[in-house]
């Protein structure tokens, strides 16, 4: 039997084993969100950096460059964070240098971890079957907000916790793994409703980037599997 | 219109503009439960140290020691952490020193806030009504277990927002209450139900030390107000 844990903010990682575990990057909106899109319209790559300057480093280099802080465009970024830039024509066979607020770092914190692999709603059934099939324990790694507590993130690792334990091969003691079991039972009903109070949505909102908040709940659009390999993510399901 | 945050570790309280707040400290099993008890029974003032060896400095001076790490009394204390060891001949007009694996780290934490005010079932309208004369902002903040989630304190923090939220006079937009309010939502039909799963009951069953759960999850068994006064903690509904 395999077992489960989820970590509610990157903050609180190094509380948990994560060195003998596959950690699953969450970052609903919008990270894990815009990646799993980026590998549906065939990037080849995308590497993610933590630091402002990491960012600037590569365009120096002539990299494209996908870059936010607070939701907001870097000025030397090519791109922002929306999940409608990267069509085919844009993103095919490129290789991406990506940067956010929360998400980035969320998947560099992961690095120790024996595997570290990047889901979403959009590819929760493809991210699920792979898991099951690695057959191990893991740690669902919600990115949150600058450290805190993010609802959505939470909502979705009750999902993907819902489709493990009826592989019959995993189980749970984590009280932040039971929570998110509980959101999901409220939330799956009407999942758009139940998001509306969540805080990323109103920062969003402000920023006038909330058309991509019901995109990002779209369950299984996609087949990719984005995992990290070295320092960079592909996406597995087409090696 | 004051705002309600809610923090569900020790770990993320910096995060929080705590200064101008006031801090309601929540360790359902067992802490902030055996402080309301003591108080209850007529308790002077507890002192609560942080480390084992402030709390062995004091025992060096005579005081009366309630300390346990891990759930389990300290060697050199006078009494463990079960609400049960103290009743009125036990407590009455006594000073305690007090250190535990979570609770009085919560406490400490907490002391550049506003006013710090200890919160349980146990004493849960009494601390609403106290909270709602104050007409401030505030921060529940979970003690939680050595740094992580612990879902009995988030879902006392959904009932004591429920009570506050039903004055007219507060609001939220903060994830971690309006996560709080939906295990309460889940839990209130059936609290001893709903706890069964909770990490910290297995914990303190393998100790033989869960006699104390059905106590520690009574409503409005007392009217104490525990406040932080300098360093140590006393009873303002006697004042």
């Amino acid at each position: 039997m395999n077992n489960i844990e989820v970590c509610f903010s990157p903050q609180l990682y190094s509380l948990h084993d994560s060195e003998n575990r596959i950690v699953v990057v969450v970052d609903i909106l919008r990270a894990t969100s815009v990646i799993c899109t980026m590998f549906h319209n065939n990037v080849k790559k995308v590497i993610p950096v933590k630091t402002i300057d990491d960012a600037r480093k590569h365009k120096d280099n002539g990299s494209i460059i996908v870059a936010e802080r607070d939701g907001k465009k870097l000025d030397f970024a090519d791109f922002g964070n929306s999940p409608f830039y990267f069509t085919k024509d844009i993103v095919e066979n490129k290789e991406l240098v990506y940067s956010t607020t929360n998400g980035t770092n969320a998947i560099t914190i992961g690095k120790n971890a024996k595997e570290v692999v990047i889901a979403s709603f959009i590819n929760l059934s493809a991210i699920s079957e792979y898991i099951i099939s690695k057959n191990e324990d893991i740690l669902i790694l919600c990115a949150g907000w600058k450290g805190k507590f993010c609802l959505e993130d939470s909502v979705f690792a009750g999902a993907l916790i819902e489709k493990l334990l009826e592989s019959g091969n995993y189980s749970t003691i984590c009280d932040s793994a039971n929570a998110s079991i509980d959101f999901w039972k409220l939330a799956k009903p009407n999942l758009m409703g139940y998001i509306q109070k969540v805080a990323q949505r109103e920062r969003l909102r402000k920023l006038g980037l909330d058309d991509v908040i019901e995109y990002c709940h779209n369950i299984d659009l996609s087949k990719v599997i984005p995992v990290l390999e070295n320092d960079y993510l592909i996406d597995i399901s087409k090696k």
